[in-house]
């Protein structure tokens, strides 16, 4: 085992935040940072595996334009990293499968394009698992290099938790931004869904399929919010702990969260209470437990229609967790079940929202402890499934570490299209009791 | 003008249901049918430009693929072309933009992957507007071809209108099948929002975007969408016309349509309830009007990010009609604004299909007249924005001929996800007085 993680002592430390406030003041240019973040990569990459492309030629040619273009953006001079199923231009796309080794495409996809308007260096390609489903690739974790990083955003937790690249995209369809977030020690944003626009990212369940960030800290994701939604960038409201209310949410799955997970959850529960938040237990309405065999019809019949041409064309180079998973759910479910699911998830969005009527913020474990041993497997979604169902935003926060020292995380909730809200009490909370 | 529309006499006249039956029978092969439809575009194209791509190599080697094959997909033997949105492998995917004139991607979206897969001959791309919106290509209404096909599936409905093709899909993100269906004398389908996968289309309002299918039978849409969805084929419902409530929807907008729409729309509520259907007046909820409003807000900021690399890197090549429209609409439009018109929309549509709950099927214009005059304008999609919005299957039918003897159609909308009982009835209208 190695953990590879550590301050690197140079600009590769920095948050976004950090830098563009560093850059805005003449002390640092894009490319200085991209090439700190090269240098970082050369160090450990051929232990943590995070990327599936980065061409440092064309890091610090991207950079150099962005400081010769000298305009400030929200982003500027900050690089940024793809998970391998987001469409780009200059750099190949791979999704995380042999079928599209190398694989270009004509233009970047909204997301990338946003951000390079508003001043970013597109950086690279962060490893995925295949599709963005289940089977894994070779990336490590850079805690412990025989764990998992979890996925399927595992490159862009690794590489940003192992201060190879301040921000990264990822996604999430069940667990696939919150759950590699926690593993990695980052903090790790699903955003309200629909909010980040999802063209030019490979679909896995549309009625699912949110894009979202990883990175270093809350303001960095208020940021690339910013950034990614070509909105005017707003920094965090400055939020009391004391004026909210918190409500603590062990979930039907309490029971699969490990002891180190649940006694970091009541501690912290403990905590915000100290801090003067009102925190009341909450219980999501019920169906909870039985949501996810509705998600798996779901997920089964649209996962199943979007993999058609890899299914008809390429079927010896999909994996036997992709036929025998998702696909084989989707293949087995009917129309009518299909919409009887969905119709039965549509019901619970709307009585979990009224649900949280009366709070502010969910809190909820990230995932069920630190990140399995191996790489065969990404790690239980359990505590991040209905969340990503029911459409909520969700942050995940770096907590601490378990009993082998690998980063665990509590996760928070917000309201729908209450995104900047739950960020800024999220940074409020972290500031009053994790940090 | 020229009107080019005849039956030709060869198996290019063949609707797909009866193509299928044909070839089941041995009295016809994918190839002798693929060359009838190229012959017939042969013939008329020059005039027409419904085609963006048809290579008659590839055509026909596709066809001998499936003739060799010899397996019984549902839609075996049929050419089927596809709105140059779609992404093909073995065909250039242009948007109807010179950004990507002969642009090339690696796969096939689902639902090309899907027909294939059914069977189908894959066969050409068919002319869209630029890039799904309004500003329109080279093709001309084959009934007179001094007028627009309509848009946005400009190629798609003259193709099929013509008969150069009997299939061809389509997308709708306000009136893009309906409208264009209509105008060349098709059946145009709008599929329940979500049914059909939108997997590999170039999205443009994500919230809205549906993809369809133009072609010159009822059943054929029940054919093709079996093979889109990879579903088993049921036929079509027998229905008793005089089992149907029919809702008469004139709607907000009825002013906007022609005289010869009007009377149309009356003559055919009037024939539907002496073929003893119920027929009511339906009114839409109130908001109906100013609901365009709304759908400008959220089609404008979905659609400005949705074109955020084309509007950073190749500016000067999109038209005036795309930047001052859709594009202008969605920067103006902030994030709440945004938000509080989709939450306008999404009870609205509650609302909606609570006042639909006692009717089978609504009538309706398809769109406010005949085609009109020159290319440079589409037409009105006044009749058709609402149904988009609100996410309902629709289906126009051919309804005779308007002043200048163009096609009139009408049109049918079903209730949400029940789309194979609205095609089943409105077969039974077709047959009781359109017919």
């Amino acid at each position: 085992m190695a953990n590879v993680c550590r301050t690197v002592g140079t600009d590769a430390d920095l948050t976004a935040s950090e830098a563009v406030a560093k850059i805005a003041r003449g002390d640092l240019t894009a490319e200085a940072l991209t090439r700190a973040c090269l240098d970082r990569i050369a160090e450990i990459e051929d232990q943590v595996h995070a990327f599936a492309f980065v061409d440092p030629d064309l890091a610090i040619s991207n950079a150099q334009a962005v400081d010769k273009a000298g305009d400030r953006g929200v982003i500027r001079g900050v690089p940024f990293a793809m998970k391998d199923i987001i469409d780009t231009a200059d750099m190949p796309t791979g999704h995380g499968s042999s079928i599209y080794t190398g694989h270009r495409v004509a233009w970047d996809a909204p997301c990338v394009a946003a951000c390079r308007a508003a001043g970013g260096v597109s950086f690279g390609k962060t490893v995925t698992t295949e599709f963005a489903h289940r089977h894994p690739n070779e990336t490590r974790n850079p805690h412990n290099t025989d764990h998992t990083p979890g996925g399927s955003s595992s490159g862009s937790a690794a590489a940003v938790g192992a201060h190879m690249v301040p921000v990264a995209f990822g996604t999430q369809t069940t667990g696939s931004i919150i759950r590699p977030a926690a593993f990695c020690g980052t903090v790790g944003y699903k955003p309200s869904y629909g909010d980040f626009c999802t063209t030019g990212v490979r679909d896995n369940v549309p009625s699912f399929d949110t894009l979202g960030l990883i990175a270093r800290s809350v303001d960095d994701l208020a940021l690339f919010r910013a950034a990614v939604m070509a909105l005017p960038h707003e920094p965090l409201d400055a939020v009391d702990v004391s004026a909210l209310r918190i409500g603590f949410c062990r979930t039907a799955f309490w029971d699969k969260a490990d002891a180190a997970t649940q006694a970091l959850l009541e501690r912290t529960a403990d905590a915000v209470s100290a801090a003067g938040a009102a925190v009341t237990d909450f219980d999501l309405p019920d169906g909870e437990a039985t949501l996810p065999d509705e998600v798996v019809n779901v997920s089964g019949f649209e996962f199943s229609r979007v993999m058609t041409h890899e299914r008809m064309a390429h079927k010896d180079q999909l994996s036997a967790d992709l036929l025998d998973g998702r696909v084989a759910d989707g293949l087995r479910c009917s129309y009518d079940q299909y919409r009887a699911s969905e119709a039965v998830i549509r019901d619970y969005r709307q009585r979990a929202y009224a649900a949280m009527d009366g709070v502010d913020l969910l809190l909820t474990p990230s995932a069920a402890g630190e990140a399995p041993e191996g790489i065969a497997w990404t790690g239980d979604a359990s505590f991040n499934n209905v969340w990503t169902t029911i459409h909520l935003p969700a942050l995940t926060l770096p907590a601490g570490a378990g009993p082998t020292g690998l980063p665990l995380g509590v996760q928070l909730i917000g309201q729908l299209h209450r995104d900047h809200r739950m960020l800024s009490a999220a940074k409020a909370v972290q500031a009053a009791v994790l940090l």
